[in-house]
């Protein structure tokens, strides 16, 4: 049985995802396609700009069987967490036998060689990354100087390849690869090259525009744009959504409730947060004084270290109450439980399987969580007290983004409590 | 020398509160006058209209000499909290020699007795109140019932005017003479009758509405009834704030900061905080994901024990998180600084005699604050922890207000740090 798996944040779910699904079903042939999907936060530490169960029902229209959603606490961190999260998810749900994700470089001799140096950590990799931090590189950069330099000495790769690692879809990649070796998944893994507009590309491409572009056209209300950059199905479903008041949400909406908080953290209540490192918990204790808006606060504390995306994941952490020790637990154990947001019938009987092979409950009814836990079957390890911390997360995180939605109707919470998992009888793909 | 204080909120300033000041000035004839006025936030847990800088300015454009903030923590609790701050700031600057405060009845003998019962808690009536609470009353209701029978048994008072009890100002005149047996202060109080519209009176009654009806004028911008309701210089300097975007603040701008908070605590972060009792802090967490809003949420937790102006303060003290343990230091130790807003040529005079008099530090340069506690002058008995902790609060309030002003570029925090004191050359009384 060929299980394919993919990784995703549909945020929202474009032509260039829908060619992501088909390419990658092309590559492996696959009897069900399973996706892990950020739920109400994404890695770039945002709010969805619709939420989570009509961003897996647009999935489902397009080719997934069943999509899972990747716990808040990986689905909002650095490629590492994000990676060692997903990847766990479908490592840990025991029927995925193969994941394709988009590469730049599609060059896996470099994904494998570098992930498995990052997974190895050979003596004399250690040595060179220790001289590298202690001559004050950021963590990110002694890494890629210590890889370099490594490889160019064993004789490896060519040095070149690995300056590959800076493309922020290829350190995903080496993550996604790390995360199989440290699972010790028998997963099979495959690239595929991305099309279209850049991760990070602001503006319209025509059909292949990048998620950030087609948020931006959302909220100009530029529909007819809108429309060309996305397929039919996931343009009717934003649109329903948009209309009926859920949504878009956007990072700057937090504004005063992220500046209320934090104006109210000490330097001490900073440092207790995940990531938190060097003196950046003063620097959000001061600066945020400084400040007129969540905007100019960022800007403050951006540096070419500290990017954009970092600050938000830190501050959404901070917000969050995320801490250090906790977060720590979080990535050395690994996924607790597979929350199924959508599916249809092909998912259906996926299911069924799932429902034999997984090693972390399956949780279809949120309301039932407590009680999965107390009828935990043979076989299944569940770290109780994270699993609770970490799915009431994700309940949590529902809760506040919906308080965002604009109509006010529409910002009742538990939303996890209320929503269906959502069946789709028939999609197109 | 002949000083009179009073207790105020000029939350605006306006022609009743002009009326109380001639009144108090023509009762006690003093040589100085000194107003404790609430800073960021109310006794309703309200932000404050307009900032506290402009209020005080105010206040000493319309015949007060000196305007002192009364601290955070006891600017916004209930009657028993907010006279134990206010009264012992009168009474600790050394100087007051009489306090004039607005009364329902100006039931002398009713205030003192009862004030006096309460101070010091005679057996019987301790036994009676006992029984009430026994029987399931709040407390509120409990004291007031063993009040009325504690003193038809004792004969005492007629119980009738005891019943004056339940109107809201004299609940508060009562403790106002409570706090000054409890501090043991030799400060003379007087009443005057309040005159034009009740407190909570919410409409426009022409040149004697009150501050909720005129709150609700400048809210609707309807500034021909403002400026019938203001004296002229409360009028202008309320314009000038609004028009360069330093408010109005209400309430209801601290919707999406409180609920996206409040959705984020437990049960059990919700107990640690002053004034959570029986149950409310599961009410709260649950409500609180019920409610589509901040309006719907504080209707769902109304009852007749717990008033809005109640909650309103549970959720201020919610948000700057005041654990029990700390409001119960403040209640016992009283306020531990003079911090000093605006005064006039003769208020410049009232505070070199303060200097050699007053039993706490005064604060008129808050940068100076923390170097005032090393340098403190001997005679003087401060805790320094709650000094500190005390005074942050006050401008951690005045920062979180701040970001609820109307203009961007006015939302910048550490106002306390910038604004100076304001010095009014020249007022009319």
């Amino acid at each position: 049985m060929k299980v394919l798996g993919i990784i995703v944040e549909y945020n929202p779910f474009h032509n260039g995802h829908l060619y992501h699904i088909r390419s990658a079903k092309e590559l492996v042939h696959p009897d069900y396609t399973v996706a892990v999907m950020s739920g109400s936060f994404t890695q770039r530490g945002e709010p969805a700009i619709i939420d989570k169960f009509s961003r897996a029902e647009i999935a489902v229209q397009h080719g997934v069987d069943l999509v899972l959603e990747l716990p808040f606490v990986y689905a909002t961190q650095d490629a590492g967490g994000f990676a060692f999260g997903s990847v766990g998810l479908l490592h840990r749900i025991g029927v995925v036998s193969d994941i394709v994700f988009g590469s730049e470089s599609s060059d896996r001799e470099f994904l494998v060689e570098t992930a498995r140096i990052l997974h190895e950590q050979p003596w004399r990799y250690q040595e060179i990354l220790h001289v590298k931090l202690k001559k004050g590189l950021s963590f990110p950069n002694a890494r890629k100087e210590a890889l370099l330099e490594y490889v160019s000495e064993a004789g490896i790769l060519d040095p070149e390849r690995v300056k590959n690692i800076e493309r922020s879809n290829d350190i995903l990649g080496v993550e996604y690869v790390r995360s199989i070796l440290r699972y010790g998944s028998s997963i099979e893994f495959h690239t595929i090259k991305r099309i279209g507009a850049d991760y990070n590309e602001k503006d319209f491409k025509g059909k292949l525009s990048s998620a950030t572009a087609i948020r931006k056209l959302i909220r100009d209300e530029r529909w007819d744009l809108v429309k060309e950059a996305v397929p039919m199905r996931s343009y009717e479903v934003i649109r329903r959504e948009i209309s009926q008041g859920r949504g878009p949400v956007f990072w700057k909406d937090l504004d005063l409730a992220y500046m209320s908080r934090f104006r109210l953290m000490k330097r001490e209540d900073f440092s207790r947060i995940h990531g938190f490192v060097e003196g950046l918990d003063a620097r959000f204790e001061r600066e945020v004084k400084r400040s007129k808006s969540l905007k100019d606060f960022i800007e403050r504390l951006k540096t070419k270290r500290f990017t954009f995306t970092r600050l938000r994941r830190m501050m959404l952490h901070a917000f969050f109450d995320l801490a250090k020790d906790f977060m720590g637990r979080v990535n050395e154990k690994g996924p607790q439980y597979a929350r199924i947001l959508a599916f249809n019938e092909n998912g259906r009987k996926l299911l069924k399987v799932m429902k034999k092979r997984s090693k972390i409950p399956l949780i279809s009814t949120p309301s039932l969580h407590k009680k999965i836990l107390e009828d935990l079957k043979d076989g299944l390890e569940v770290d109780e007290e994270l699993y609770l911390r970490m799915f009431e997360l994700d309940t949590l995180a529902t809760d506040v983004h919906a308080l965002f939605f604009k109509e006010e109707d529409q910002r009742v919470g538990d939303r996890d409590f209320r929503e269906r998992v959502r069946f789709i009888r028939r999609g197109f793909s």
